[in-house]
């Protein structure tokens, strides 16, 4: 049996195995992921950011855990779900790890649950690559729900928010006034908005600000007028094709709110779906992991075929101030290209 | 006089049109800052980030402030300091203009002091690029400190570390427990460690656990033996070689610890210079720019060349799992690269 037939077929240790050839970027996993990508589209991809400090990791547990015993208690309760853990500011030790065995001990020993951590392996690109490719490996081994978890508010996790079809950005009271909250700007990405260790005193505050600051951010879906009665298709039209984002208050260490906030995701998936945004999103996503690979194929070939040093000369050249970087690469370039 | 030489010359009005020349990366603009290259490379390049709700601009302001107060009272009163406020979590709005709003209260008015607010441009890669070119506009405009400051803890601050010569990463107590610091991560990327807001209670913890994050993370620093007397010329050797990253607190509101930071970045200069570093950082720097506008040049110039709809045409078949991202991207690049 093929490595790409055991994942197909549920193996742990074989997804395991192709998870790390496809984060080495070995040839071997990424022809495997190609054969694997027909199984791919089912999951609901799940971006769940926020900073240091914000019980996110608490909260993506306690929603597994919930999602399970759910399913358990009436509904599917094979609901298979992955978490992929990742830390791009982390490209030195494994802080990962240490998160990951915390975690473990709350997850271990559900065969339907499937965690991995991966840490920002220096390279420009790189773990925006390697977490696409997770990421579609896991769907098409036949996880239900993936959730890509991510810290921090940067660049990093806008991406991400471009990878999964909803995302969820948590924040805590106290993290930060009104104006740093639009400063963060990140919020303006949230499809759904968690104010996590919402028992800490001024809870309501942040809640009330944070309604208020999307209230401002986004006019365009403020609606002015009330639906008019008897029109109810239109109304109903209407709901499929807009999202409000709402702004929910958990608990993560009580459980408080998580059921909820399940229902708020899977309300956003069914909305995606009903509108067609799910399409829309496929597609952003697709063009950027397509354009990151174009980019990085591109600039390996060239500099395959540079002489050696050519790169390392022209850099000597920046360093010394004779040349600026743009004048390096263009004689770069038009020595070859013309 | 042309753009150029007005720039030179202190004109900041032509300065802040060939920013946004550079910004929008128009050709002129590109052009001109390759004529101002050869005059870059004088300014010292600090690095400034945190996450949302650490105090960070409050302290940006109050250490341009007390730098200006310092050179008017006996020290160089021309010191020109420049502020480049990067965030790139906010690709949307104008949330940077905001927080700009309210540190130009402070600052206006200073002819040695030039703030400009750059939020991210949707394009991947395209922050770094037009962040690289303003600085290095600022650097041959003449100014001598030029302060980076960004918003989060993701790649995109790990990258702005690159840029700079010196990397201050500030936190503030209650802002995560330790497991959370040393997932962050971001910490081994810091030149100087900055607890703000440094009286709030529990601050005192907050050192305490940073301090043994450090030395935890960073064993290869650590010097078990003791210096042999009489040996001080191996020990001023010592300490040119190596840097002992600071934990300092503050209270930016109140101007505590302002001066002692100041003096702590200084201080990480003269090492830089001292041992070589300062030239190692600036070839990592310029590699960095140049591999990206090599990426960038490259996948522009193949696009232009492919005939139209081509690149959308392999889109469509990974949509519809006919091939993987990567089969699609070979077959667009085989098609013409053999």
């Amino acid at each position: 049996m093929s490595l790409v037939e055991r994942v197909l077929a549920g193996d742990r240790l074989a997804l395991a195995r192709l998870l790390s050839q496809i984060e080495n970027e070995e040839t071997t996993g990424l022809d495997d992921l190609a054969a694997l990508y027909p199984h791919t589209g089912d999951a609901h991809l799940v971006g769940v950011t926020g900073a240091p400090g914000t019980g996110k990791s608490t909260l993506v547990n306690k929603l597994v855990m919930h999602m399970r015993q759910e399913g358990e208690e009436g509904g599917d309760a094979d609901t298979m779900i992955a978490v992929v853990a990742v830390d791009p500011s982390s490209p030195f030790t494994g802080g990962a790890i240490l998160g990951d065995r915390i975690r473990m001990r709350d997850l271990a020993g559900d065969p339907c649950v499937f965690i991995r951590s991966m840490a920002s392996r220096g390279a420009l690109g790189g773990l925006a690559r390697a977490t696409a490719g997770v990421v579609q490996a896991l769907d098409a081994a036949g996880f239900d729900v993936i959730m890509i978890e991510t810290v921090g508010a940067g660049q990093a996790e806008v991406d991400i928010a471009r990878t999964a079809h909803t995302t969820v950005v948590i924040t805590a009271p106290g993290m930060g006034d009104e104006v740093q909250a639009i400063k963060a700007g990140i919020l303006e990405i949230a499809d759904i908005l968690v104010v996590n260790k919402a028992d800490i005193p001024g809870a309501d505050n942040t809640l009330r600000a944070l309604r208020a600051t999307l209230e401002m951010a986004k006019p365009e879906r403020y609606v002015p007028s009330l639906p008019q009665q008897g029109d109810a298709s239109i109304e109903r039209g209407e709901e499929a094709d807009s999202w409000e984002t709402p702004v929910m208050a958990t608990v993560a260490t009580e459980g408080e709110g998580v059921a909820e906030l399940i229902q708020a995701i899977e309300d956003h998936r069914r909305y995606l779906q009903a509108s067609g945004e799910w399409t829309i999103r496929e597609r952003g996503r697709i063009r950027s992991e397509m354009e990151g690979l174009l980019r990085d194929t591109l600039a390996a070939r060239f500099l395959e075929r540079q002489p050696d040093g050519r790169f390392e000369e022209a850099l000597e050249k920046v360093l010394t101030r004779s040349l600026s970087p743009r004048q390096a690469i263009l004689s770069i370039l038009d020595g070859e290209d013309r």
